[in-house]
């Protein structure tokens, strides 16, 4: 065994050992170790400041040269106005969220004095790699002790100061706390990381955060589960009954309002019935933003037709590959749905060209037809189907989780944003006074199966 | 592209498509094929016992040259008394249990007029391989199509007769029925496998049933999520407040009930206290049984001390490796768990070696003490965790959910026995009237994020 390899042993058996001692925790010991974890993140505020300006100077000059995109450095500074009292607070308020940990979910009486119950309960230890934003070192320790869960950290080389600095504060808050030291641990050299995604005996479930190509290569290196998403593709679909001050607002905020998030729109397909009356009315609107439209035949010739004046070279020729790419800047992949006899028919088109196209992540519909939309929101398979609502919306924090360790596209555990119950299995517990089976079925005793309430 | 291949794409890619439109049809669509499943295997019964006893015929040739084993055999027989019409009875009281798609189980108003619902919805497409059993084709079929997943099924090369029978008529009953034919689909080749589970993007899930060189084959051999064990290792840990009647009871019943079964004891723990006490009441009866004990030392020693007579060859020494190995046979490895000065200590490593000796399926303990039951129940890392109950009761049928498709070991999406809530996963869906993520945020709208009942 490498150094390496022994090392990776040894941090995830620590985690391993870690976990167990977790999950026997009540609420009262994991909140306090927040509160602790909060406590020291305030008082040290400073000098973790300092450390993360020594980072931010080593990626102002890496911009400057070029090695490195504005938007990273960006997403580095923890100086920002508010930007470290929201990570403060942000572990505050998932210290208050519901206990997710030890809720019945299910409680059968199986026979007299025999009570089935399944109850919640951590999944173990998380391995949890991610990209710049210092921040989220705080917030996924706080989900991870909230949930029960031991988690090991691996941060972006960029962020490598601050990364140390708060990782050191966490280390010494949870040890007066009676959550273990190894709930928490934290990595930092990057081939260390390889030798952890072997440990799929020791290491529950993986969680990667950052650019396509990490949570490809997580996928493409380990036996451990992966929770994450690589590609965001989100599409929109006009319907021919659209209401056309919905469409502008809807697809124009999609687009705009971030484009370099996961959950923006990528692909807007176009009833054909609409290309000459809703459709231009949402084109001039993007337009307007500065959006690319690369458009299909139809729809292109149906703005030249309709617009009188449209800005240089935002109308281009949309390619195949175009309606399988996540751009992540001001471009939009625009397709016509042919019209047809029945309106559920195009619908059903729409349907096919999302499922084939899309990543799973997040679709929409723009309809003032509820019986149109539940056949798109049963027949689309993606983990958020939104009706008359922006893409946007697909986020943790706004729908109500208080936070996130990511957005899930795969179609088992959890789906979506993953707040705390994301990062919750189920134990099912069997309380008896000596009940053996053999005296159960043909000839023998009888079930009772009944559901108990559930208190 | 070789044929096999080739073979493969389309097999998954029909299964894709049919699932879409499963997902999109009623309850009363799907128990309608469910009926009519049940009525055309009822119809067709002496013909498809008739293919049964073909398999019969060349399985008995291969048990008494001693190529098969008797139990494969006595599986293979759909003649045996009952078991023909357990078959069909098994599909309507699968059609008879509550939906499982479409449950609502979040529901939060996000803002005026914008609706967050989180639904119970299908995974998709699963690939269920199995070994001998052939009524497991029509249990899982049924399974499949009640919760709206599309199914591709694998039978072994034992039943190949019956498996191409009941194929048919499963086929020809879904053709006069709004569930698309493609729904269920059959594979007969064994070399087609190894590319099925390359079809990652069309198969959401892997479900093997059969051996542990099956199931490991598979987790080997693909990147589709798998659901299933490969062992079943169970322990039983007997306290030192144990109760006498009860720890026999409840540890024979566990041994020796169906030693084959992968929910059957493979480890007994013993507190040091009880090693001259409970314990040999323990040994006698399971050695009246024709248990063999794997002791060690002080066991060992505590046996030759307290027991007159001791069946020969029934007690043995053990060995390391006796402590992870999966019986499956009246074979039972014993260790003692020292004393210590608090009870809590030894519970503690009790659960420590369960943690990392068993196979996380299901282990139990024996103790009068409610306290150290809850510390045993919290601490030990497996699906089942019971208290004075038999491990034997860890089985889909027996917990009320109907039937099951196995038992997972996995520590995410669905552990322990799987029955049709383990074939769902839940979508997001969000309603509008053009809500804009731009108008929420610092400054902007606030959110409700209220809870609204879930009707």
């Amino acid at each position: 065994m490498s150094l390496t390899e022994s090392s990776a042993v040894d941090i995830a058996g620590t985690a391993s050992l870690a976990s167990r001692r977790l999950a026997t925790l009540s609420e009262a010991d994991r909140n306090a170790a927040l509160s602790a974890l909060h406590d020291a993140l305030l008082k040290t505020k400073y000098s973790i400041l300092e450390a993360n300006s020594r980072d931010v100077e080593i990626a102002s000059r890496a911009v400057e040269s070029g090695e490195l995109s504005h938007s990273v450095l960006k997403r580095l500074d923890l100086s920002r106005a508010g930007k470290y009292d929201d990570m403060l607070k942000g572990i505050l308020s998932v210290r208050d969220l519901r206990d997710p940990i030890g809720n019945v979910t299910l409680k059968t009486l199986l026979d007299e004095g025999l009570v089935l119950e399944r109850v919640s309960c951590p999944i173990g230890v998380l391995l949890i790699i991610f990209e710049a934003r210092p921040e989220v070192i705080a917030n996924i320790a706080a989900l991870a002790i909230k949930s029960g869960n031991a988690a090991i950290l691996k941060g972006g080389k960029e962020s490598t100061e601050t990364f140390v600095a708060i990782s050191q504060v966490i280390s010494d808050a949870i040890a007066g706390t009676q959550v273990p030291k190894s709930s928490v641990q934290l990595v930092k050299t990057r081939d260390v990381v390889s030798s952890l995604l072997a440990q799929d005996s020791l290491i529950d479930l993986v969680i990667p955060r950052g650019s396509n190509d990490l949570v490809r290569f997580v996928k493409d290196n380990t036996k451990i589960p992966v929770l994450g998403h690589a590609d965001g593709i989100c599409s929109a679909y006009l319907h021919s009954d659209a209401d056309p001050g919905i469409a502008v607002k809807v697809i124009v905020d999609s687009k705009t309002d971030y484009p370099a998030a996961c959950n923006s729109l990528e692909t807007l397909l176009v009833h054909h019935d609409v290309l000459a009356t809703v459709f231009p009315k949402v084109a001039e609107a993007l337009f307007a933003r500065g959006v690319s439209l690369r458009c299909d035949s139809p729809s292109k010739a149906a703005l030249l037709r309709t617009l009188s004046t449209i800005p240089a070279d935002l109308l281009q020729d949309a390619v195949d590959s175009d309606y399988h790419t996540e751009f992540l800047e001001l471009t939009l992949a625009v397709k016509t749905i042919p019209s047809t006899s029945t309106a559920g028919a195009s619908v059903d088109t729409a349907i096919a060209h999302i499922n084939a196209h899309s990543s799973k992540h997040t679709d929409i519909i723009l309809t003032s037809s509820k019986e149109i939309a539940d056949i798109f929101m049963k027949g689309v398979d993606s983990a958020g189907v939104f009706w008359n609502a922006s893409t946007r919306f697909a986020d943790g924090m706004r729908y109500g989780f208080g936070t996130e360790v990511g957005i899930s596209t795969n179609k088992i555990h959890t789906r979506g944003p993953v707040g705390l119950d994301g990062l919750t299995i189920y134990k099912y517990l069997v309380r008896g006074s000596g009940h053996r089976a053999s005296d159960y079925g043909e000839g023998g005793k009888s079930w009772r199966h009944e559901s108990l309430p559930i208190v």
